[in-house]
Parts: C-alpha cells; structure tokens; sequence
C-alpha cells in the first residue's frame, strides 16, 4: 500500500477551511456573512482560518465599501486554487485506495 | 451552493486520521511500525491520533505477542468503518461541488 495521505496539504488540515476554499473556487469572490452562513461555523472560527488561509498565500483579501458600509470580500489566489485542486486529487487518490 | 462540508466527520480532521483509517480499512489490521512507515509521522504523533480515533470508538486495539515480544494491532471497528465511508462519500461531494 502506497501512502495514502502523502500528497495531502497541511494547510487544508481542516473542515473549515475546506470549506472556505470550496467557496472560493467556485464563486470570483465571497464576503464573510455569506461564508458563514454557507459552512455553518462561529465568526471567530471562521476569521482564524481565512487569516492563516490569506498568511500562507491561498486567499485574498478585498477591503470594499457597499455604500458608506465596509463590504471584505475573500478570492482564491492563483496559488490557492493550484493547491486545493491538488488536494482535492490526493483526497481522491485516498479514497481510490481504500476501495 | 449548498454547504460543501455539512457531512464532513470532525474525527476525521488529520492527514493523519485519514491515513490510519485508510490502512485500517483494507488491511484486517495493522501494527505500530507498519502503520508509522505507511503514514511517514513521528512516534508521538501517530499514537495521539490512534488514541483519539480509539477514545471514539472507530479503531480497536489487539495486544498479542510474537514469540515473547509484545505486538499491538489495530483495526477498524464496525462504527469506524461506516463513520469512514460516510466520510469518504462526503469528501467526493464536496470535491464535486468544487467542478
């Protein structure tokens, strides 16, 4: 049996920000409300993990205005979406392998 | 989009976790060394998370002997299995929500 987690990403050690990046691969960009609401998660949960998402340079971070009220809106980065997707085909190497 | 990581198991949250399920799931069990040289983690590492996958009920342990020399092995139990698969189905929709 070859290692089944060797080609896992550290970074995406997590639900949350598996979910996070889900998100944000497949939508431009999303905001923190619609985050939230979507994976289900606390806010101080969920803004620890976009922080250490934008620190190693998989997500960004757009600080906007919607009218006079601030909108942060979060996008891959072409190196996060590079990563998940690798990710996502070592997850699905693992799964193959315990079938 | 619907929540991407609803059904994901908390259990499950390591690279680690996932490798010793995946071991556990298609070998009928595995010892210490095979496990450590599979995954490729430290002593410390891989017997914190045998421990906590074992507190929850989804790994067994089997204490035998080889000739005098202790041998402990793990294997899957009914609820780590289904717990698991469950998990595995969950990871393929998410991968899926992200095509």
């Amino acid at each position: 049996m070859k290692n089944p987690i060797e080609n896992l990403n550290k970074a995406f050690d997590s639900r949350v920000r598996l979910g996070i990046m889900s998100a944000v691969m497949v939508n431009d960009e999303v905001n923190f409300n619609q985050l939230k609401e979507l994976i289900q998660v606390t806010d101080g949960n969920l803004a620890s993990h976009i922080k250490a998402l934008e620190e190693i340079g998989y997500v960004k971070v757009n600080k906007g205005f919607i009218g006079r009220k601030t909108n942060t809106t979060y996008a891959a980065t072409k190196a996060g979406e590079k990563a998940f997707k690798l990710h996502l085909e070592a997850l699905e190497q693992m799964i193959k392998s315990t079938k």
